[in-house]
């Protein structure tokens, strides 16, 4: 279902003519060695790596315009890189151009402390983030498995294990600094933290995965590193009895910071990667945050939930160390679900459903799994209703990647059956193209098509990405 | 500053085939009397009215479908009508046209207790959705004060009290059915609580005032009904010390569902209108929402705080009678300073700011009335650092009202000046374009002048709001 796109070259002339622009200004900063653009053609994924023709290393918004404006007179596309961490080929340069990396605007603008906000240029990390703010009493809670940017996490609409709780990008993001595809500058809001003042442009960029401009610099809400903060691990005696407690927990209004789901194959591959030692059973990793009486009153609820549906072994992480393992073990499940089958390659099932669904479609979805050749985990921010099958397949294995592929087709129609999405985070790239318009229908691409083309009329922005022109 | 529009007549020979195309299958669902019309073409501000030639009165998507397309195919403009109740003209004819009455779209579609959320027709009010979902343990939380239609309220992106909690329309909207210009219906989303499937469509046209489509299903975010309530009022010695009051609360991150401030003027109009006997003190309405233990903790700490700023005397609303009471005489404000002034009309300021000015942009504006001979009041949502001030003007006095607009504009440039928005929830209709772009800039205008052309190429929806063509 999923269409490949073949890489199309840019007109040899316009990119020449683009490269002696940009390299008196940018020298060094302006690359085309192979080993650059490669690493720049790559994500993490098992999708077929498409290199730019150059890659940029901008250091200021200013001078992204720059390029833009330059690349935009000989029509040759553009496309951002941050950390390259995507999923579904969104970095891949399907028509050439040039690699807008903007790593090195890693500079952390403003923190306020007293707005609970701060404004950080497109290549800070989240890590990077959390780390600078350590001493403010605030953290930023948006965190996908990678150390991504949060330039690319804004552009795909990331989420992570914390947005049961605190939401996604849309909520995260309060404004943003963007570059058009006429390299104009845009700043889509103020900071106050509503505005009814028209068309909702921040919202309008996140997720638009560089198709609609280069993100450069993004104001975030932040929140209070809570009073109390408990984390768990729990095995139940089946994946049912797993999800049950989640579909419970949210039914009941539980404010769970953290609730995620790992199957079995996951726990294996947790503990031979993160040299933990977990049951190798269906297991919830939890946490609660909030006042110290209210944090253990959560808890109260859920180990009830979670006993009546058999998980009865609360292992709890006691110290900040035991935490931050904790959590590193799960964030690292993508990389040691790899590490079973050395040499493979991630190909990774996207979808989320409303809660009441998240039984049916974990359970089929595990089935159909469990009938096919392919080695897969599955794991998931089950409290949003959103989860991940992992195929592990072998890169030069035509028929493992077909039999992959036909697995997830069969993952994601089930959840659009379900009223769900074919992707909850991972965004779209050229991977999910054909997913897109089976969610959205034609009258839904009709729009997005609409806008693309209003905004970026020559098709030079990350092109071939979300919607074909 | 703000630009009155002139009405603008709409073709008669286009009208007339539009309406010879409507009226048999309509029949008396389309009138062009005049009392309709009038009714059409007010809403509850000091605008002045510019009735539509005809209102329709739909009953269906399919119809609302069928409507745009007969104006389309004449260029004839469409304005949406849920209650009438916005206050920035948005639903003033301009160029006269077809108003699409949506008030008798008042289906409940479906409620989903176990995915907390819900579908309904644009045409329901809010307070009809709250009394049908009474015996389901769910509410819907988003309050403006009048009683509004969903669709309308989505149309401004309308917040209310509880919005420092629970978010506004921009949060609550999982999905909306939309009849786009050339007729087409489309759906934004599915009903995953997050996605990363494209542009967010649904953000698209949320706070788009009908000038992209007409807004026919919505589907809502619901919430659990807390285990425990707690409401009171509490008056403060200055101003000062009642926002001050909000601000620590906020930077203390106690999770209010509500904190709502009233300055003297607007108590003394509560008091006269509800007949409630409140001190006539700048005062601040409070609600605590939580388990019962956790609710009782945030009060002590809100208590703890209010006391340092001279708040003592908490009247706490003991009975669900009480509460209603409460709350319903804060969401009279609007009319009861209306009614301090009789003859009078509202004209409304809106403007929200960053938590940490906001006692600087109150001060300066309460000071700004005080030596200003408008009567004012001065309410709001302070949680979210979004206030009014209530300008009771006499509509047939020139002078007052340009003062009125003087002050309005000086409090709109105090709010930007202070990276603040000019509306946190009204919206733009056309009262508050030209704030639109001293607020976005050229940059932001000309990618939602963008927006518009392409969505709505012959500018026939809603015309001569939010942006010109």
């Amino acid at each position: 279902m999923t269409a490949v796109p073949h890489a199309v070259p840019t007109s040899p002339d316009a990119l020449e003519a683009v490269l002696e622009a940009l390299r008196p200004w940018l020298g060094d900063r302006l690359s085309t060695s192979a080993a650059v653009r490669e690493q720049h053609g790559r994500d993490e994924s098992y999708h077929d790596p498409m290199p730019p023709d150059a890659v940029a290393f901008a250091t200021s918004t200013d001078e992204v315009a720059a390029i833009v404006r330059t690349c935009a007179a000989h029509r040759v596309p553009i496309i951002p890189f941050g950390t390259g961490t995507s999923l579904e080929g969104h970095i891949a340069a399907v028509r050439g151009g040039i690699c807008i990396d903007l790593s090195r605007m890693n500079a952390i603008v403003e923190v306020r402390p007293e707005d609970m906000d701060c404004t950080v240029q497109a290549g800070v990390t989240r890590k990077q983030l959390n780390e600078y703010l350590r001493d403010t009493g605030l953290f930023f809670p948006i965190d996908p498995g990678a150390d991504a940017s949060i330039g690319g996490m804004a552009a795909t609409r990331a989420s992570g294990t914390n947005a049961v709780r605190y939401g996604t990008m849309r909520e995260a993001v309060l404004a943003l600094t963007v570059v058009t595809a006429d390299g104009r500058v845009v700043r889509t809001a103020r900071r106050a933290r509503k505005s009814a003042a028209g068309y909702d442009l921040t919202r309008l960029f996140v997720g638009s995965e560089g198709t609609l401009g280069v993100i450069t610099e993004v104001t975030l809400r932040l929140h209070g590193i809570p009073e109390c903060i408990l984390s768990a691990v729990c095995p139940f005696p089946t994946l049912t009895a797993a999800v049950d407690t989640v579909i419970q927990t949210i039914q009941s209004a539980v404010p769970m910071a953290r609730i995620e789901f790992l199957d079995a194959n996951q726990m294996r591959a947790v503990n031979a990667y993160s040299g933990t030692n977990y049951a190798l059973a269906p297991t919830l990793f939890l946490e609660f945050h909030g006042t110290e009486a209210f944090a253990r009153e959560q808890v109260e609820m859920v180990q009830a939930i979670a006993a009546e549906n058999g998980g009865h072994e609360f292992a709890w992480a006691d110290t900040l160390e035991e935490r931050n393992r904790l959590w590193q073990a799960r964030h690292n499940a993508y990389y040691a679900s790899l590490a079973l089958k050395p040499g493979s390659k991630g190909f990774s099932s996207d979808v989320c459903v409303p809660i009441s669904r998240l039984a049916d479609c974990v359970e089929a979805t595990a089935a159909d799994c469990a009938a096919s050749s392919v080695l897969t985990a599955i794991v998931g921010h089950v409290g949003d209703g959103n989860f991940h099958v992992l195929f592990m397949v072998d890169p030069d294995n035509a028929d493992e990647i077909a039999e992959a592929r036909a697995l997830n087709d069969r993952i994601v129609e089930r959840a659009l059956s379900m009223e769900g999405t074919c992707t909850g985070e991972h965004g779209i790239g050229y991977g999910k193209m054909a997913f897109l318009e089976a969610e959205h229908g034609p009258e839904g691409l009709a729009i997005m098509r609409a806008v693309k083309q209003a905004l970026d009329p020559d098709d030079i922005m990350n092109p071939g990405k979300i919607v074909h022109r």
